[in-house]
């Protein structure tokens, strides 16, 4: 059995059953050993990014790594933008680099780069593979990394030479480490902190914000009248009717600060210090007030469900019933109105079925769609994590392979969908049950409220062409036929409602591109 | 003057006249300085592959640099892949990268990376701005860096507050070093070479396969009986009828070493020794025979056309006849022949305008247009110099920038065209005249052969997959449609020759998707 097989075996045996590909020469081995071993998923994207950013949807919702195969440092380059995206909502992934055989790279082939010193910037692990004996190890180790908490990028180059000659068979892969209780002593003393002083707020973050420990965060706030709150961008939130609703940290800055003038104590549960997204002349880079004190509860790599339990005992919440929005109605579909951020979201709200997933690349568009959403049908919501855009689509597809059972809503600002949209071909190929909504406003509108912010007065019409996407209009609904995804266009919300309702009533990757 | 109009002032006084951009919020600044200042054109690409392979055509036939401009540590990697294809293709190119404000840095913001490190494996000259005092200088050594021969590529990061700070206004740029002269003796010594030895051959590369040191090139080789030949790949050649023909080394490493199998002198002009794309077990890299020996008669930095020019003179070549291809017939349209790629090879041949640019990314479909093209109209051919695919449509879309008056045709493979196609969006809103030829055989094709060339027999269902991108086909005339150029298709060797004769006989972004 050669080194590739070796390889696969191992992945395969620690529980890796998908892998996003796009590959290359170099991986032609491991590509036949793919094909010969039974129970591994491979997933074809037309687009590295496409493959990074679906093997983070995955794990979010999987709660465990894909692989992915990508072609020499090239590959890797175009895959790092969401690998970035993943590293920063802490999403466990393997990424396989092909390499050139260790023989010819002193030779300077044109493809030839320092993978490592590419990988090595986003990854909490890199390896290059030693030899074909070696190499299942190698990857045993990858996938080890992978998994320790809270999640980490593992990046193994492999080259071909490793892949083709003979291995060692497979290994065992060590089980992660466990997450680290948090000492009695911190629960005591945030407990302490929580009960005796005021303006406190319970930040919530990471695995914190699946169902079970917000029910026990809200409970918490409840017996000692703190406030709730998350980051304002989170990889993973539970919630809709029947869940505990928590606000974030807004994106706008000066909103943020008003949100957290009163706060003087906080409490960190996965989380960090909420700070500004971009720095801006004259404004600061905390959004928390000089006077507010951080209390650590649980970092990250912790485990945060437990920890939250214990406070509750600590301070007696246990008892407590925790804050449901079940009191909001959802939302009625706003027959007749305008087209607009509001008017969407109550349709959002209305119409997400039961589990969904949506992933959510909104940007200026959907500020407003979490508020519209919390008496929703249960779902679970995922955002881009590191701010790097073009990863909606590609988050979608991975979780649409994790999740075959769940209808995924990618709700789509059109700027940031242009970097990644090969993707939409992978939701075709494999049949993805994807609902991607387009907000085709036809330009950076970001941007040009980020004009503004910093100081830049009265755009010109150079500037004002580098942040729109309008002439020629980008008509979505022909991208989607290119790729073979059907695909329509409304313009009034009667309209996406109609289309909505339609594409939530079957199967298979649609999309809608909402003119606003 | 703040820092950012210094900068652009400082890049327009260098000469500096053309910015591919993808600007975010850390570039606003910067964005209103362009906005202010004339005599940058300011070009919008809607993925930074885009921006960074237009860079690359641009500088390949505007023989010097442009700028690029790309959004922190993420825009940086999504440019990565086709700076690598710049970095091998010799291109000057002037990146500036947004950043946090410095005093924003610490904090750890979500889009925060190391963008030194990430930049720093393929830029020749990298710097993170200190100050807007200085960033104006930054800038002019950026420029100067980029200009050095062959062509550098230059990284100048741009922290937001050097962009908005007060600045130093516009600086003087120094003037690229010159490229070096080679020394009489190497002259010397190569002529004695080719003139006493047997089974020489002239291996040119870079600017030495211009129009006027490609006759020089072919006065020697005809002089001593030598043959001539290039590298497989090249950032651009002179070509067509009334200059020379020089043959590419072939791709295939069984091609390759036979033939080079009888050089036992390989003369190098700013060309490196041949070697295989990538390794194979039991195939060489080296593509020469063992017993080849090198002679360099200058580097790719030293002033190519002068060495030929004093190689010629030194052996008494220069009144000799250079070897036009003007015996060679243009091939006839092959009218009703079969759609194959040496019909398309000879309708190329047939109908390629004078003063073409054909951006080259056929990969498996192109391998013999570069003979049926040999008597053609003169033109230009542009390579991906780097292998890093998904670079055509960018190269086509910057080498139309570069040339206004001059058809650019790009021919491009599908799999390949499917990494950037968003640059077509940018040829449609800049009105460039480009000709985009789709070869659609909805797979990878190369790896399909490399699946067998590297031992891999019999591929599976998965294995087929991975390779294919049919299940959906690719409707390119949908997707071009999609982002305002006009397309259609054909599947016949008569109806891609009408096509072509009517998208050569108007302007502006047009494509056809060749079904084969």
């Amino acid at each position: 059995m050669n080194g590739a097989e070796s390889l696969v075996r191992t992945m395969v045996g620690a529980g890796v059953e998908v892998s996003f590909t796009n590959p290359g020469t170099s991986e032609m081995h491991f590509v036949a050993a793919l094909d010969r071993v039974d129970g591994m998923r491979c997933v074809l994207c037309l687009f590295e990014g496409g493959a990074t950013g679906a093997a983070d949807g995955y794990a979010r919702m999987a709660d465990k790594p894909a692989a992915t195969l990508l072609h020499l440092g090239p590959g890797m380059a175009n895959g790092l933008a969401n690998i970035h995206n993943a590293r920063r909502a802490r999403s466990p992934m393997v990424n396989i680099v092909g390499e050139h055989a260790s023989f010819h790279r002193r030779f300077d082939a044109p493809l030839t780069t320092d993978i490592e010193a590419l990988a090595r910037p986003l990854s909490h692990w890199v390896r290059t593979g030693a030899n074909a004996m070696t190499i299942a190890q190698d990857g045993a180790d990858a996938i080890h990394a992978a998994s320790n908490p809270p999640g980490q990028i593992a990046t193994l180059i492999l080259p071909a030479d490793t892949a083709w000659g003979e291995g060692s068979g497979p290994v065992a892969t060590r089980p992660p480490r466990a997450r680290g209780k948090v000492a009695d002593e911190v629960v005591r003393d945030i407990a302490r902190i929580m009960t005796t002083q005021q303006n406190v707020m319970l930040m919530v973050g990471g695995v914190a914000l699946r169902e079970k420990p917000l029910m026990d965060a809200s409970r918490i706030v409840r017996k000692v009248g703190a406030r709730l709150m998350a980051p304002g961008a989170n990889a993973r939130v539970a919630r809709g009717a029947g869940r505990v609703s928590v606000d974030r940290v807004p994106y706008p800055v000066d909103l943020a600060v008003e949100a957290l003038k009163d706060v003087r104590h906080m409490v960190l549960v996965g989380a960090k210090p909420p700070v500004g997204f971009f720095g801006y002349p004259g404004k600061p880079s905390a959004m928390t007030h000089p006077d507010c004190v951080f209390h650590v509860l649980a970092d990250e790599d912790q485990d945060l469900a437990d920890a939250l339990a214990r406070l509750a005992d600590e301070i007696g919440a246990a008892g407590i019933a925790p804050d449901y929005p079940e009191r909001i109605a959802r939302p009625d579909i706003p027959t007749g109105a305008r087209l607009d951020a509001d008017s969407i979201g109550a349709v959002l709200g209305a119409l997400m079925p039961e589990q969904a997933i949506i992933c959510d690349e909104s940007v200026t568009t959907g500020r407003n769609f979490f508020a519209m959403t919390k008496a929703a049908a249960p779902h679970d919501w995922l955002q881009l994590m590191g701010g790097a855009i073009g990863e909606g689509i590609p988050l979608a597809t991975g979780a649409a392979v994790a999740c075959p059972d769940r209808k995924v809503i990618n709700l789509q600002a059109d700027g940031s969908g242009m970097y990644t949209l090969q993707s939409l071909w992978t939701q075709a190929r494999e049949k993805l049950d994807v609902l991607t909504l387009i907000w085709a406003n036809r330009s950076y509108a970001i941007l040009k409220g980020e004009l503004a912010n910093v100081g830049a007065e009265n755009p010109g019409r150079k500037a004002h062409d580098m942040l729109s996407l309008d002439n020629p209009a980008l008509d979505w609904v022909s991208l989607a036929k290119g790729m073979g995804v059907e695909a329509s266009r409304v313009e009034t919300i009667d309209g996406l409602a109609k289309a909505m309702r339609g594409a939530l009533s079957r199967q298979g990757p649609c999309l809608i591109e909402v003119v606003i």
